[in-house]
């Protein structure tokens, strides 16, 4: 497996706010070769993720930062090509935190094998069975702990994770509000995910207000994925006993400052509120668990999932910056040395996959669920 | 019961910054009548926490503001002389939230009766077995959840509260380390109350190198207090899955100022914490059962506990600004309407009590669970 080239995005310094080009480029270096135990495999899809950008600051976390001069860390899937562990051979198809790059050597022991279905498209696994569907799975179910009949608020609530919070939410018996940065992101998730209401908070002139109204017996569990003025707006209207699930706080990502937490935290104890971080990794070995439930309400038609899907190694540092603008339209994912794949009724589209199912399927599951 | 005349602590701006006479005044009125339900008090013994600054302010806490014009709210013990409520007689003790003021009239249904066992001095049911004892028991135990072996930091450790706190996880067989304000305090918490180690925030270059050097083993609980820089420093030393029990912030109750929530707020997600909110009242069912813990405790000597008392309604503002000073020794209390009361054996003193027990005892015990 000699003369391979491999195109990989290196990030050669820390970024201050939004990571440009005089942070990270695309190099081309020879590929090295396979240790005892590693797999070499060749990428098709790259996870374009809001964490990457903790990654790529120096502040602790719970990665290391990503060392500069070295690829940037981002979870892919694609197939073995050569391999040197027993659990893998080529052809097969794997998943693991790898980098934006053409090629990846990686542990065997840090992989995860996957098989799609029939009719399901590979890079399901980087979303809604991967870390994003996985993520709304066992961040509100194991963190947030929703009864039925409770009020769940989310933020990003068009985005990957924030979407299927919503619908799980519905699934579980409880009213679902989202928060969301546009009129169409506010459509999108009342109309066709079935959100019982929708937050334009750049339109809002009092978040607070907006939440009440749209949470007339308050809320018992918000799951945050921003943090920053949205969560000062939710913890005022909490219920007592509240759950907070903090999965992320997109809004303080790409600060030059220090980012202060919330300004009503004094909340969290008057209203003996739960705060939990959460990381799905901690849920590694549910995972096949939650993959099979997820896999039957999509089946079933009860959940509707959006990725948007950018061809082009080339373009992953656009594609990233498309969530710090509230730009994307669903999970996005970056495909490299792949075909568009046929996969069966699946909706398929090149540039957009909008794996929306049966609206009446849907529509039937939010009168039972009501 | 005509012609009693009232002293009262009356409330009559929202203060800024520490509290003046500006912002309370002692003044006598006429005592009202009873209505049926109600008691009349004659009180004498008045508790002095930090909580109280909270509710002077108009910030949304967990219990409505004192309304301008009305007694500065606070928990009192008294006798009473006057019942219109078939659980009362006159000659009962009670305990209730009330103010600061000579003669307190409250619904027979918000008070609580107590009867001190031969020896108890009546001020314990404003302490050990009040607020202060059950808001470390209930608080460290129900939130904190510390196992053996476990390291507990506690903020405010020469505090009525954190005092116990560190003992009461001493007896629960984990490392107990302490966080105070003077060497004095420091010396008192581990030579006295078997803490394992103290750190005095005020001499310490720097709190988060000191805090990981008493807790080598990282922290699992955190007990706090006081928000601001401290919990900060905290943040940046606890283990995955630590739990900080959300007690109280007394480092911002003075602010004039937005406080923010700490900078680290994001160390949350990252080390997958768990952080609780915390108020003793939801434990009210609960009480005779930590009650029962804590003086079979104190009677095993197994924990020691500090009460500083000054005599006198006149010094209920100069005896609560000691608190934002850290120049207390112990828990607060004023003494009105009451000789000391000779309890048995108990060391009592006019100006500090001091219930230390046998050292003997407390060494064995240390030795059993370090």
């Amino acid at each position: 497996m000699a003369e391979l080239h491999n195109r990989r995005w290196i990030l050669h310094r820390r970024p201050e706010g939004l990571v440009t080009l005089a942070d990270i480029e695309l190099r081309e270096e020879p590929l090295g070769t396979l240790k005892p135990g590693e797999v070499l495999i060749r990428n098709h899809y790259l996870s374009i993720d809001p964490a990457i950008r903790d990654w790529m600051s120096d502040r602790p976390s719970y990665l290391p930062s990503i060392p500069l001069g070295e690829v940037v860390r981002s979870t892919s899937l694609g197939e073995v090509i050569e391999s040197h562990h027993p659990a893998f051979k080529a052809g097969d198809l794997a998943v693991g935190v790898n980098g934006w790059e053409d090629y990846s050597i990686a542990s065997g022991d840090q992989l995860m094998p996957v098989q799609p279905l029939a009719g399901e498209a590979e890079q399901y696994f980087l979303s809604i069975y991967g870390a994003v569907g996985l993520t709304a799975y066992f961040g509100l179910l194991e963190k947030g702990r929703p009864q039925p009949g409770e009020t769940v608020l989310v933020s990003a609530a068009a985005g990957a994770v924030g979407s299927l919070v919503g619908q799980i939410a519905r699934l579980k018996g409880c009213r679902a509000v989202g928060i969301a940065g546009s009129e169409e992101k506010c459509r999108w998730i009342v109309d066709e995910l079935g959100f019982d209401a929708a937050i334009n908070y750049r339109t809002s002139a009092n978040l607070q207000d907006a939440i009440r109204e749209s949470c007339p017996d308050g809320v018992d569990v918000y799951f945050d994925n921003v943090g920053g003025e949205v969560l000062d707006a939710a913890l005022m209207t909490l219920n007592k006993n509240a759950r907070i699930v903090f999965c992320g706080a997109i809004s303080g990502y790409n600060s030059q400052q220090p980012v202060p937490g919330p300004y009503n935290f004094w909340q969290i104890l008057a209203r003996t509120v739960t705060l939990e971080g959460f990381l799905v990794s901690d849920y590694f070995a549910r995972f096949p668990e939650a993959i099979a439930q997820v896999r039957q309400w999509l089946a079933e038609g009860k959940i509707v999932f959006r990725e948007q899907v950018v061809d082009g190694l080339e373009h992953c540092l656009d594609t990233f910056n498309l969530l710090f603008e509230g730009a994307n339209n669903g999970k996005l994912i970056v495909r490299i040395n792949s075909l568009p794949q046929a996969s069966g009724g699946s909706g398929l589209r090149r540039d957009q996959l909008n794996h929306a199912t049966a609206a009446s399927a849907l529509a039937a599951t939010q009168e039972e669920t009501r």
